[in-house]
């Protein structure tokens, strides 16, 4: 405990002299917006200095309008207490603003931010389709990140966004990644069974969802099937060329606070078997050298129990940014199956802008 | 209404003075068992005489035993509170059996029964793939009972075992019947979402499963992908010859008490579209000419909004004899995906056994 | 079965022919309206003519707008499947309106359609405490329903409005009312574990009550200190003299789907023992002789195992309509204490409504 | 956050080189001894030499036995992973024993202990109301430890018990003991809803209770009804002398992983208000100067608003060490109600006999 004490005092004092990157949240009031404010206390490069969210909030202090809403089991940050809520114009006194807006809001302020020089890391689907905006999975495509150039270009923007995947499309790619890279990847058939956290708040109705499953979630399927082939894509002369592969989702509703479960399927191109598969994920470490303070240490986490992954026992496993697979096998019909869980407000959407942040700088997009 | 009445006072008239068959339910104190004893109530052929358990509650009435553990939301039945529950041993004053019998003493049991001249009808796994041993869907493989001539005619015995398939499989298998029948059927991935009551009691604990997904259930993925072959398989010169299509499964337990929940992927031999599919799911009704009372008018009931089959909506239409389906689209992967519901404890164990043993009477195997 | 059929055929066809009256039902969009449209499903003596709702819904078919949100386990009825929504305004083709209007628009709703004519049994709170409105619950008071005589002349309405008591009053105030006859009632205190279908939909948000009880149910409890003593309490002379006791509140909401869960305790005026209490309860049977197509044959069940009521054994019994009770005992600080269950939507707002209206007819308030 | 990093620096500093006691824990498997290994992950005067645990578990590592049962959010500590099981026989390489036994076993197996000269700290009910043994809560009654003295002399025994109470006992009587010392206390009614985890592991059958509440735990009532006086009792010459009030409990199961949440009404002798209660509440510090590490810096949490406490939100303040409270207000019927939250494997039950252990060891009945 003492020697774990002493290095984290160490790193406190390397830290305290740096100046801070100044950072807003927009849509800080809901649950992917409080997540991220949870995430950035006492973030060793980041300073939340303003918090955004919808007319109706502003003018209020934070803790005014989360007091009864606060929907996490940590407490609100001190940080955050005090700060008074602004409107979403661009307007605010920071140089980063995380998204975490509603889609039917998102595009526009997304877009207005950006061209007032901020930088955006969003969370919203928005813009993750559009060419010239990365999709960004730091694990898997650090390097696209340059398509910011293409985008300031053709925009005319002094700013940029960048973004991240839908909730249940992160933690599955992180997996399909070293599977595409060693073994070759084809095709890919996923059933999820999505926590009640990924709707937001109020989101989904308490009478439809206790003793029930939905097998219906709004655009979710499509989010799922699409995305993946632009994360896994080549960036190559400002244009990102898709992966090759094709993904069928069904997606699910069940009654679980945090964490999305996910059956997979996948064929491969080579032959391998289960040793050398799991060897693979769990010798995944592509962040290794960027130091990223959000990156988890082990990106992929690989449970032997035959009865893992389970969101009440892994969901928060590395900070709740940890891919947890299990029950590698041979599949009758493709090659292999799998189940895998990520911690869809952390991983899959607060933490992941956080992290996209944290690339963004180490990249030399921000200052400091 | 009171046309309805109507009829049903003829029925009632013409029902009133047919002796009934008496029967017996092995592991009646289980939930599988109880819930066939609240079926049996009022059946208009069947007769329930003897209640037999372990000999744990062996000499006590049903009602001392089971007032406390009474577990479905229907009252317990008159007939039964004041039966004495018997030992599971072949002296049982009745002509059928109907089995609900836990794996680990099912196999002996219910031959001593077979073999002592009674008709078993089970519930349990061990017979299961006993190629002498119907395997009985019946809007699917009537015509299997007969495999019964074989199975007396090897073990020499008087009586005989039909069984009944897993909770998993049954709903499923109706769905691809009328697939395979027209338009031949090549693969099927499956995911199954599966009820607490699955497991019995006191199956699974809450701790595991509040707030929480469990993507494992001991040895179920081997009977879903194995049993379907063999029930849709052809009997043919007293054998039965399997069906030639493969099945990949993942099953998961959800906090739902009762309905499984199945995500559904097939490939088809033929081309198709998503209307005639419908089209033949809802017109199929094989078991329309033979009168069983438990059989449901409609085995399979389409469901055309978007977020449906659901636990709570669908579970108990057709008296929870119906697999219940929606969602049919277009798969990326193989043809075409589905969601398919039914109620593992009606059409997936109970109900499957009372069916069973109904069309045995309609088939000449009981007497009356 | 054959005599109960006969009975009931017998009682269709001395129903057939009467001229049924008219019903339209307020707010019929709503988790306690849809209750309604359900419970009048082939009623012999009303016939639902009209379901009005907000303006979003006007002008479409019942249908149209409840096809995704029906919710309840039953069907929706065929009758009101074509029918076109209204707008709540006093132009509706019936002559008795039920009310499951919103608090926040039912005041002047209501007395517009009283004015007008409309004989109105409402479920909203807003005229419940009006000194000339009668808060019924026919087991109790069936007499407070001439109040409506004074409530005419001093408002010069044609119609009129009688309510019934909020959802967690009435299936208490059921017990209480044996008690109070024979025994003198002087205190009560209770302690509620409220379930989700009493907030209404969207109501409860997931995220708020997964794996948690919320100890708060905004004005909740000064209805449950209030209403029992008007609803206890004597008509003489056109006012209502209310009962002379004291309650104490403390209301909670708990992730279950129906059924209001009520721990009691109570302090009474004469000694008395366990015995004696059960068999008043039990032998409760105010409305005997009134033969209203609703009321619970028992209105009180009182449950010998002392693990009950609970709201998944017993919110149904008495098609929900009854006060389920259990585990009555000696209080150490007040008398005796006890367990009470009532079904919400159904005891505690719908049927409430519905049995509100027989009454009605049965009084001669109605027509037919 | 450097301030608080060299505070813990120091802290640290001061521990190193002391020796730690030898810590045994029956019944390590269940959910209680498990929780006590987690808790003592680290602990700066403690050390885990010996799990010990049924016959069945004898002879396997401890990962062994936990690895698919572990049933906490945060891993396995790494010091209990090679930790051989033994059986619960006083032959165990350590100074104190922490108990987590089942009632059916406590009995003896501690007394066995406490006679061969180890220090036991219980967390079973089998001697909490011996009139020689400590029923402890440091914050109440930590002066009760010297009842030791008594029951060694009674019994002939080197070693000793001592015990914490129930788990809704301890958080309801920590809140009773400010009330008691400042206003006087004569009555308190309480209705507790308990969770999950209260029954232990299994426990609770998921079939019992998803989608329900069960109001009966058997001999609950009982012990919240008579352990509070002996706990709040004054040790004089040797003997406990109860205190003198009444409690009446109503206790209840739902369906919530941890937390038990009570609802609670008093009788005080003297007049006050809120606002005074909640200041003698919140300034509750009885164990400011003796620094136990598990102790928490405010054993009681006042919450102000109106829907708190809840347990996903409060159950872990204070590392789950607290009894939060929230909504007092005045009472009709007592003088004040509110609702107290505590979690009941924590302060209810593991960390309670850590705490007991840290306070034997302060009080001189350790070595070190």
């Amino acid at each position: 405990m003492l020697m774990k004490l002493l290095e984290n005092c160490t790193g406190a004092f390397s830290v305290v002299n740096m100046k801070k990157i100044s950072v807003g949240v927009l849509g800080a009031t809901g649950m992917v917006g409080q997540t991220i404010v949870a995430l950035l206390d006492n973030h060793p490069w980041f300073e939340v200095t303003e918090v955004a969210a919808s007319e109706k909030s502003a003018g209020k202090t934070y803790e005014e309008v989360m007091g009864t809403r606060w929907n996490t089991s940590s407490d609100m940050p001190e940080y955050a207490r005090n700060l008074k809520i602004k409107e979403c114009t661009p307007k605010l006194d920071c140089e980063v603003v995380l998204s975490a807006l509603d889609a039917s809001v998102a595009e526009t302020i997304e877009s207005d931010f950006a061209k007032a020089g901020y930088a955006v890391s969003s969370n919203a689907k928005n813009h993750r389709m559009d060419p010239d905006v990365p999709l960004l999975i730091p694990e898997i495509n650090a390097d696209h990140v340059d398509l910011i150039r293409t985008q300031q270009k053709a925009r005319g923007w002094k700013g940029f966004i960048v973004t991240d995947p839908n909730c249940s499309t992160i933690q599955m790619c992180i997996v399909l990644k070293p599977l595409m890279d060693n073994f070759g990847l084809e095709k890919v058939i996923v059933t999820t069974m999505q926590a009640l956290s990924g709707a937001g708040y109020p989101g989904v109705p308490s009478m439809d969802i206790a003793d029930n499953v939905i097998p219906f979630i709004n655009n979710e399927e499509d989010k799922v099937e699409t995305e993946p082939l632009k994360i896994l894509g080549k960036l190559s002369q400002g244009t990102i060329k898709n992966a090759d592969f094709a993904v069928s989702a069904q997606c699910n509703r069940v009654a679980v606070r945090h964490g999305h479960m996910e059956c997979v399927s996948v064929k491969l191109s080579k032959k391998t078997n289960e040793d050398e598969i799991i060897s693979r994920l769990e010798s995944f470490r592509p962040l290794a050298a960027m130091n990223l303070p959000s990156a988890p240490k082990r990106p992929i986490i690989y449970q032997r129990n035959q009865n893992r992954p389970q969101p009440k026992l892994d969901v928060n496993l590395e900070n709740g940014m940890a891919s947890v697979v299990g029950r590698l096998r041979k599949c009758n019909i493709l090659d292999y199956k799998f189940v895998v869980l990520g911690h869809n407000l952390v991983r899959g959407a607060a933490g992941a802008a956080v992290l996209n942040a944290e690339l963004l700088k180490a990249k030399g997009y921000l200052s400091g």
